[in-house]
C-alpha cells in the first residue's frame, strides 16, 4: 500500500508536518485580517464527556482560597492556589501523535511497535511533533448540508469535494485541514454524544486527502473517521493516515464559532504539549482571522 | 496602589490580556519573515525538573507496544497506544491564570477569594484567558550580561531599560515580553536548578513593565521573579502583577533557542489548555519568526 | 442532642473505638472455632460500582510483562512489573473516618471544621483510628426478610431488634454491627446497583445502636442508612452516628459469603491505611470463623 | 533449582499462604492474652521515604471544611469532606504480590510473565492472595545485635537460628515471619534512610526460611533482602522466593513498638486490598497480643 515512509528520511519522526514549508507559514501569516484569535478546544473539566472506555479527567486543589478562610497563614501577605490534574491524553480536544496507532506490529517510518512501551514511546512521541503554523483550511459539511450530519454519516471523496468547491479554494500541501461534522455541537446542545456513532471521513475521502498532501487533519469528532466501521474493519482511516502517511489528526475541535466568522482559511497555530514518549495530548488550537 | 481593576469592567476576567488590541495582532502577523515556528516549551517528563514542595508529573501508558509483544489481541489489525497524565498545573513551561495569587482575601479585579474552592475556581480560572496572540520581545539579559546572570541576581529598572534599548526597539502596549535570564540553561549544562534562588525582575522593574501596558511577562526562570525575596516579602511580583494589574506570568519558558536567532521582536503565539477553574497551565508557546 | 463528646477527654480522636476493651477483644479471639479468615471486600478495579458524582479508580501499570517481551533488559535476570492506582477513598470497601462528615461547622468532639483544609485533616483523620479488633455481629435482613431488602426499604427499630433476635445474642459494647441488606448482592447479580436508592438504617434504628455502645456500624450497602432521605434531610444517620457518636461507619462490605457460614459472631479485623488527614480509606475487613 | 511449583496444583495463585493450615490460625487466635491490636504500618503521606526511582504518593482532597468555610452551601445541613490519592503500589508498608517480580519469562507456578500487561495481571494478582491470619514470629535482630544493624549487613543462616534462639520459639510451617533490622527505626530518628544500602536476608538465610515452610516473610526495611546485592545479582532473594517458593513479601513494617512488647509470637493479621491484577498493595498489618 501507499505510504510516506522514508520520504523524509528513515530517522523523521515528524511526517507529513514536514510538508509545511516556510513559504506556506509565511503565506499562512498573510491570511491575519481581522486580528482576532479564535480557540478550537473544548473546555477541559471532570464533566467533559469521554467515551465509556476511557476514564474522565480529574481537577484537585492542592490549596485554595477555602484554606485561607478556614485560617490558613498567609507568610508576607501572599495567598496561593495552586492544582494539579489527572488527564488521559486523548480526552477532549487532543492531538494523534504518531505512535498512537499501527498494525502489522510496525509504526509510521518503519519503527517497530516494541519502542512503545510503559515508560513511553521511544520513538514518535508528541514531544517530536514540534508546534504547527499552518494554513488552516475549515470545511464546513454542516453549513454544506444545511445541518449536523447524522450518526454513522460517512463522507466520501465527492462530498468532500462538494465541500471543497463550497469553501471557494483549493487544498495545497502543507494545510491543515479542518472538518466540522456537526457531531459535538449537537452535544452542546444538550444531546448526549455516542462515542460509537458518528458522522465522518470514510476510507477513499481520507486517502484523497493523504494524497492531497495535507500535513494534518481536524475534526470536530472523536475519530475524523465515521463510526461504525464498515465490517471487518476497526479505525481504518487511523490506520492508514496516522501509520502509513504519517499524518497527526486533531480530534475534538470547536468549530461551530470558527464557522460562523464565514472565512474558509486562516494563520492555523497549534502546539502539543511536549510530553516526552506521549501519544497524544491535549491542546488548544487557534485560528488567527 | 496603583491597579488595573475595573479598566475593562467588573466582570472582566482577562486582565492585561484585553490590552492586545486586534491592531496589534495584525501587527505581529506581519513579523512573520523566515516562516520559522519556535517552541519556547521545555520537554515534560517525570524526570522534569520541579521544586521541591511541589510533585513531579507521572506518566501512565493505558496500553503500549509491549502488550501486543505479550500477545493481545488485535481486532481488525488496529494496534493503540494511550496514556494518562497526572499533572500539576504550574510544572515545567506554564501560564499563572489570574486566580493563582492574591493577597488580602481579594483577587484581581475585586474577586473574592473564597470563589477558588476545591472544585476549582468560579472566577478567573485559565479557561477564561482565551488564546493569546501578540506581539512577543525578547529582553535577553543574558546576551546584554555576556553570561547568564547568577542566582539571586535582581533586574531593575535600569538593567530592563538597557535590554529593552539593546533589543533596538520601543516597548508598545499589548506586548508579551520575555526575559532571558539564562537561569534554566545552566541547568541545561547538567547544574540542578535551585528553585529558592534565582535571578529574576525585582518590584521597580516589575511594575515599570505593568505601567508600560504589557500584557504579558515570561520568563524562562521559574518565577519571573528573583529569588530569595527582600526582606518580609513573599512573592511581591505575582502579587503586584497577577493580582494588581491583571498580567498573566509565563514561567519556565526555553529561550536560548529564539536568543539564537538575533529577532527582538516575532510573532508570539500562546494558549493554555482551557481547563475550568484551573490556576494555571502547562502550555507550548510558540515564537513564529 | 444526645453525643459522645468528652466521654473519652476532649482530645480524643478515636470516638466509639474506645468502646472496644481488651476483655472484649481476648473475648472475640476466643470465637476462632474454624480458622477461617474470610474478606469482607469488594474487588478494587477500573469497572467497580460508584455513584456518578465520584470517579473511579485507575490502576496504571508503571512496568509489566510486556515490556519485556518487546525487549526491556533484565539486569541480574531479574525482572519486575510495578503500578500505581488513582484511587478514591471513599469507593469499593472502606471506612468513614471521623472527620468525613459533621454539621454546624463542628466536628466529632468538639474540633473545628477548619482543621479540614486542602492538605488533610488535622483532626480525625483515618490515620488516628488505629486497627480494629473486635467481636463481630452479622444481623442478616436478608435471612430475615426471606430475599433482599427493596431499593428505599428503611430499617427500624423493630425490625433492628428482630434481626438481633434471630442472630441469637445480645449486642454488647464494642460490638463491631454489619448489616447485610443485599443491596450489593443484586448488582452482583447483573442489575446496576442505584447509589440514589438503596434499603439501610433508618436514623432510630441507627440511635438505637449508637445508644446501645456498639464501637462501628458496616453494611453492605453504599451509605449504611437508607436512601432517598427523609423530607428535608440528608445523610442524618451520617451526621449523627459520625459526628456525634464518634462512631465510624464501614460501607460496601460483602456479607452474602458470611452469611453463608450461618454464625452470627466472629472475631473481626479492620485495619485502614493510615494516611495522614485522610477522611476515610479502602480496606479489607476480616471475619476470623 | 527447588521451588514449590505445583505443590498446591497447576491452577494455583496462592503460594506459601497455603502452607496456613485451619490449626495454625486457631492456635494463633489462642496467641491472644492482652487483647491488644498493634498496627505494624508507616503512616501514608506525601512526604513519607520512597526511593527516587518511584514517586510518592499525593492525597487531593475533594472537598474539605475550608470549602464550607469559603460559603458553600451544606443542603440539610450535612457537611461533607472527601479525598483522592495518587499511590504507588509498592512505598511504605506494602506487600509484594506473586506477580511483582520473576526472571527466565516465567512467573510463579510456571505462569507466563505475558499474563501481566499494562491493565494488569491476569495471573497471581494481589487479590488472588486473600486475607492472612496466622501466626507471626517476630525476630529481632535489633535486639539480637544491640542496634540496629548498619547498611549493608547481611543476615546470614547462622544469626538467623541466632535470633529464633533468642525469639525462644521453633519456626512452624505457616508461619509469618516478621524481621527488624532497625534500618526504617533510624530514618524515623531524623536520619534519611538509604534505599540503596540496607541490612537484610542474605540468600542462604532467605533459602532457609522457604525450606522451613515460612508462609510469608516480613520486615522493617524496603527490600526485605540486604542491599547492595552480591556482584552480578539483583534483588535474589526477591527472585527465589516470590517467584520460585510462593512467599509474598511485606515491606516495610514498623516493628519498634512489637518488640517493645517482648512478646515473639502473636496473632498476625494482614489484608491486602483486592485491587484486581495489582502487584502489590499498601497494607495495615495487625498483631494482635
Amino acid at each position: 500500500m501507499k505510504n510516506a515512509w522514508g520520504k523524509w528520511g528513515g530517522a523523521d519522526e515528524r511526517g507529513a508536518l514536514n510538508l509545511i514549508g516556510a513559504a506556506d507559514v509565511r503565506g499562512a501569516a498573510q491570511l491575519v485580517r481581522q486580528g482576532k484569535p479564535l480557540s478550537l478546544a473544548q473546555q477541559i473539566s471532570p464533566t467533559m464527556a469521554v467515551p465509556k472506555s476511557r476514564p474522565g479527567m480529574m481537577h484537585f486543589m492542592n490549596r485554595d482560597g477555602g484554606d485561607y478562610a478556614a485560617g490558613r497563614r498567609r507568610p508576607g501577605g501572599f495567598q496561593v492556589a495552586d492544582d494539579t490534574v489527572v488527564m488521559p491524553l486523548h480526552a477532549g480536544t487532543h492531538i494523534d501523535a504518531l505512535c498512537h496507532c499501527w498494525y502489522d506490529d510496525t509504526l509510521y517510518n518503519g519503527f517497530a511497535a516494541t519502542e512503545v512501551k510503559s515508560n513511553g514511546a521511544a520513538k514518535l512521541g508528541v514531544d517530536k511533533l514540534g508546534p504547527i503554523a499552518a494554513r488552516g483550511v475549515l470545511l464546513d459539511f454542516v453549513g454544506l448540508n444545511g445541518a449536523p450530519l447524522h450518526d454513522g454519516f460517512a463522507i466520501g471523496p465527492q462530498m468532500l469535494a462538494a465541500a471543497i468547491e463550497r469553501a471557494g479554494l483549493v487544498l495545497r500541501q502543507g494545510d491543515a485541514v479542518l472538518l466540522r461534522t456537526g457531531w459535538q455541537e449537537r452535544s452542546q446542545a444538550g444531546e448526549a454524544v455516542n462515542f460509537d456513532n458518528e458522522p465522518g471521513l470514510d476510507l477513499d475521502a481520507a486517502l484523497v486527502l493523504a494524497e492531497g498532501g495535507v500535513a494534518l487533519v481536524g475534526a470536530d469528532n472523536f475519530a475524523v473517521e465515521v463510526l461504525p466501521f464498515s465490517e471487518g474493519t476497526v479505525f481504518p482511516v487511523h490506520q492508514r493516515l496516522i501509520r502509513d502517511y504519517g499524518i497527526p489528526l486533531l480530534e475534538g475541535l470547536v468549530l461551530a464559532p470558527l464557522a460562523e466568522e464565514g472565512l474558509s482559511e486562516f494563520l492555523f497555530v497549534a502546539a502539543a504539549l511536549p510530553i516526552r514518549g506521549a501519544t497524544g495530548s491535549p491542546l488548544n488550537p487557534v485560528a488567527i482571522l
